[in-house]
């Protein structure tokens, strides 16, 4: 478990760049999700891959934030940088259902007044994410699923993309195989939990946390995970903590654990690392839960706890820049 | 509130029946809905159909207690007697969508080892929470969608109905009203927000809890409330308590209400009195969640907090049923 308090952040693993020092306090952390990463089963050219990818992410949040931007905005074009990165299980690289489908979820939700929009099960839209804010900002409603939610999103045109935009050899070949196989499987033959999240804190103090996936390869039956639901995938609150979560989303739901953090931080005046040690690597472990979250708390701290072989996970705190993918 | 101590039950209002008394500690609680439920608007014989409805709902579930039954047995059972009532927007009773449909949301739980199922959008199904049940035990899942879910449905021979089943002269006339007002409304004119649900305590120590709703009459885009929601409209541990919530489902999700009751008492120390004092009466109020939900602890402790005007509810606690509609 990477855990980053801001007075320390020079301990911080894998640094990728130094940023002079200033004083804004702000601190994103984002992720391309967890699961049996392994060096062993990793080519220097796909791992470099991935880490260009992440710091890119990285940076299109950090640009905003250090210009004084909020953590809605940081999350959202972070979250929209990874969706548009066909490597990650999310937008444009979602994998297909059992129809041959790209059913994407997605959330986002703000600290500063609890406010979050979701959307569940939607095909041909370009950045989820982008929905899900729309969802927040431009609906009465917090979730919406399926058909409806693709009517609302061409009623205040959020953009769509053919077919063509979100297919993917390697993801059809892995379908392809999962049809064989008549079994509905993570994002790579790997078991990657494909989730791709942004936590952030700006230099205001205020808190968000963003969530989008393209859910389990050759799912069926309209299966929703805990990347659209708020508490369990997705949960931010100025009072506590900003979480984005990735693993497999049936424990997550049942754990509530993006929400469970916030509790022991709350109720039970835990710090956001024993907080995130107790559900990650206690609670969800002895359930059988795998997976891994990113997490920040007002005061800036970053935790990025996991509890599988590795998660794609980088994080900006201290004017320091980190990208890792194993344990 | 009402609050109904195991050890006091005998303080309970509208006492319906006595039982001869016995030493099994089971409870069960169940609801129809919570809103603008005035005695000024409602006539002598509408009352008298809603509290013969809610008591025979009470009754299908404490017969299967009071035989040794599972709480999950008889939450499930009790749901099932208020989806099969027209009184109550749920199942048969279900409000109409925008498109003159019909798209019902329920989910279960079990406290004693968290496992649940959930159905969201789902069309023509008799009973959503039989659906919900089957999610939990016959998938790998915990959340199914749609077009999806009532495939899920199909393959395991769930029952479903031909939209006439679903008819309802009043409903029907609600939905045109809306339509004209264009407007998303809830249950009724007088503001309900109908959503049925039951929660219960066994013999065996083990907790329960079911919802189930047809949502907003006129709703569209998929909207999807807090019913089908593990940690916001349903939550059961059996190291805490059982929560079935009613209520504006957008402000349930946010504030994340059954978990943060189980939450509350497991890392606060609060009683369950107190817990669902702090969230229905305090924190919903400040934050303008109409609603109210009702819980029951593993002790058997039965509370049934809301900040509306009514809600429709029954209960059994301490060998008495009980049947109440206004504050």
């Amino acid at each position: 478990m990477d855990f980053i308090s801001n007075a320390e952040a020079t301990e911080c693993i894998i640094p990728i760049y130094l940023r002079p020092m200033n004083s804004t306090p702000f601190t994103l952390a984002i992720h391309g999700g967890a699961g049996t990463i392994l060096q062993s089963t990793m080519t220097a050219e796909k791992e470099q891959a991935y880490t260009s990818a992440l710091h890119a992410a990285l940076q299109s949040g950090t640009r905003l934030l250090e210009s004084g931007g909020t953590a809605l905005d940081a999350v959202t074009a972070a979250v929209e940088s990874l969706e548009n990165c066909p490597l990650f299980n999310a937008g444009k690289g979602s994998v297909f259902t059992h129809d041959g489908r790209h059913e994407m979820d997605a959330s986002i939700m703000t600290g500063h007044n609890l406010a979050s929009g979701s959307v569940a099960g939607v095909t041909g839209i370009r950045n989820p994410i982008r929905l899900a804010r729309a969802v927040m900002e431009q609906s009465e409603h917090v979730l919406l699923a399926g058909k409806g939610a693709e009517s609302f999103a061409r009623s205040i045109l959020v953009p769509f993309e053919e077919e063509a935009y979100f297919h993917d050899a390697f993801r059809h070949a892995q379908w392809q195989q999962a049809l064989l196989d008549d079994k509905v499987v993570l994002d790579h033959t790997e078991k990657k939990f494909g989730t791709v999240g942004a936590v952030a804190r700006d230099v205001h103090g205020h808190l968000a946390a963003a969530t989008s996936t393209g859910g389990m390869t050759n799912k069926k039956w309209g299966r929703i995970g805990d990347s659209p639901i708020v508490g369990a995938g997705t949960y931010a609150n100025d009072a506590t903590c900003a979480i984005s979560c990735t693993g497999h989303g049936e424990f997550f739901i049942q754990s509530v654990v993006a929400y469970d953090i916030s509790c022991l931080m709350e109720y039970k005046g835990l710090t956001l690392q024993e907080a995130c040690e107790e559900v990650v690597m206690k609670k969800l472990v002895e359930r059988g839960g795998e997976g891994g979250l990113i997490a920040v708390d007002g005061r800036g701290n970053v935790c990025l706890p996991f509890n599988s072989d590795g998660m794609y996970r980088a994080w900006h705190a201290g004017n320091q820049s980190h990208v890792a993918i194993y344990k």
